[in-house]
């Protein structure tokens, strides 16, 4: 079978180490003669597992004693009711950026637990740029912020300085680049775009932030039980954390620098063609352009099937668009090659050029 | 390497047929090209697996369209605050029976949401058998009971007549009898036990159930959105469900009346060797022996290091008992082949022959 490019939004392509190693782990796991699915989450070699993948998000984001690192369950969707739930009192007011979708889903969320001010927006332009100039209020219990909005394609590449706590969701580009991570008092992540597979969340939490709301919060929802579990609290998703602990691995063998590199070299090549290409445009304010989801239109929308039809022919995987926002979206997460980015851009070329003869 | 005999309280042993095709889905899944840990949780083929698992559940327990099937995050742990937030109101009264750490830990959660009545507990003998003479009141919210109690080795054969919805928690002997499913409102299971790996609960519901409550319910955490998006509300454990979807295929092939057959057969042999043998005794009163945990202890609590030495050798795998309990617990789950108790057997046997000759 011919290599596919694998451009899909999330669940997502992932290093190829790490799949190698699953499927080792899946037929002996660590030499213990059982698979890494029928041990218990308790056994000294999987406690390895989890202790290492907490270890490699602090050394990778030059994180010290004062964060906790746990892997949860729930998605980052669980986040937009926990974040709230654990630190915002039902009197206090919560500050958030509404930047597109899954922003939009988080305020939706806070408001169950209190006030939300939402101090910038840019649903103005259908979400098709990071919004920059806005106050930060000091006496709001937390300010939130999306790092990367994989539906519309727009990064946030500078973050604000805040005078309270701030919360990130940085579900769709953490370890794509470097980043002052020390500035955040929490930052999730739902495992499945860079760092692993679907059925885990990354929370890291500064020491110090909780324990400030008054409500009483089911165990569960209840970060300090995490913590002081060390993600046993309840059974951990084994097999997702075992994947993401090795794509950590891998991220650390070529550092967030060189990642950054990358993905710049990457995004630029697409958005060059884009831009260069009489057929396709973007959608996104130049400077707010996502690193790892470049989203773009077919000047005609007509043609639309017709790509995608020469996409699937040139084994060229999960271009569609999000059904809500349509038009084209190639993901080109840390794991994406660029030899799978020319492979898009040669085809971009290749139905320019059919389209210009058939005129 | 030897066969290792697996008696794991979870996560624990899964068919190798449903570890072969995962092995299999992670180097090129359903034909696509891509690992089936980097494919969209929306592409068609997963939605195909998806759709399947639910359809499994309901034909395995003979269950019609009046109810829906959801695989959900967060362990049974975090529907011991789902049930509660979706079906007990503020001023309303639920009912449970506290038959052991599980169920009293989804009693400490449904106190969050409104008041409990334990109209039962075993707690008084150390959860050592099941409780069986009580009366549901006709007016409470729900009754909850859990099916079998992982730690301490007691399993319901018999399921009360209750006039007031009936809510299971079935994660650690669903699919290993043939029962009455429906007669519940609400039956959860974690997977980690008889249908799969850690990272993914299935829920059961039956129509009509929700919507009773007055309290807001954060989006992820109300029953009705997991409902409509079919298990897809967000970025469902992908890998989790595909192998449960396998594990439930070998279940329908040999069907719940042979795996009761098979789990009485190998529960049977152990604990016949249990009262047997001068050396171990039985912890649980005897009509309510778990089929799936079986809880025993050295006479001599002195001779337990040896004897799990000893297992270890015997490559006798997960026999110590729960933190919480103490001595030994061999879970006898679905997967688990008659072959495996034999050699457990065959080492109390061998010790017993050893600590004779000692003396």
């Amino acid at each position: 079978m011919s290599k596919i490019h694998n451009f899909s939004a999330g669940p997502a392509i992932l290093p190829q180490s790490a799949i190698d190693a699953s499927i080792e782990a899946l037929k002996n796991f660590s030499n213990t003669g059982l698979s890494l699915i029928e041990i218990s989450h308790r056994s000294k070699e999987y406690e390895a597992v989890l202790r290492e993948a907490c270890e490699l998000v602090k050394e990778i984001l030059n994180l010290g004693n004062d964060y906790d690192v746990v892997f949860l369950q729930g998605g980052a969707s669980l986040q937009f009711d926990m974040v709230p739930m654990n630190l915002l009192n039902e009197n206090g007011t919560a500050c958030y950026i509404n930047s597109g979708v899954w922003a939009s889903k988080a305020i939706k969320e806070a408001k169950y637990f209190g006030n939300v001010n939402v101090v910038a927006s840019s649903e103005d332009k259908n979400f098709s740029y990071i919004p920059k100039d806005y106050t930060i209020p000091a006496d709001a219990n937390y300010f939130h912020c999306t790092s990367n909005n994989t539906i519309y394609g727009t990064e946030m590449f500078e973050f604000p300085h805040s005078p309270i706590p701030m919360i990130c969701d940085m579900s769709s580009d953490i370890f794509s680049r470097p980043f002052d991570a020390g500035k955040f008092s929490l930052i999730y992540a739902g495992a499945q775009k860079n760092m692993g597979p679907a059925g885990t969340t990354l929370v890291i939490i500064k020491k110090g932030l909780l324990g400030k709301v008054t409500r009483k919060i089911p165990s569960m929802l209840e970060y300090k039980n995490h913590i002081e579990g060390e993600s046993m609290y309840n059974t951990p998703s084994v097999f997702a954390i075992f994947v993401c602990m090795h794509t950590l691995r891998w991220i650390k063998s070529i550092g967030l620098e060189a990642m950054e590199a990358r993905n710049i070299e990457k995004s630029n090549l697409l958005y060059s063609e884009i831009d260069r290409n009489s057929i396709f445009e973007g959608t996104v304010a130049i400077e707010d352009r996502s690193r790892m989801n470049v989203n773009f239109v077919l000047k005609n929308k007509e043609f639309e099937d017709d790509f995608l039809k020469l996409c699937k022919q040139r084994n060229l995987n999960g271009l569609k668009g999000h059904r809500l926002v349509g038009g084209l979206r190639a993901s080109l997460y840390n794991a994406l090659e660029i030899e799978s980015v020319q492979a898009l851009v040669e085809t971009m070329q290749e139905f320019e050029n059919e389209k210009n003869k058939s005129n």
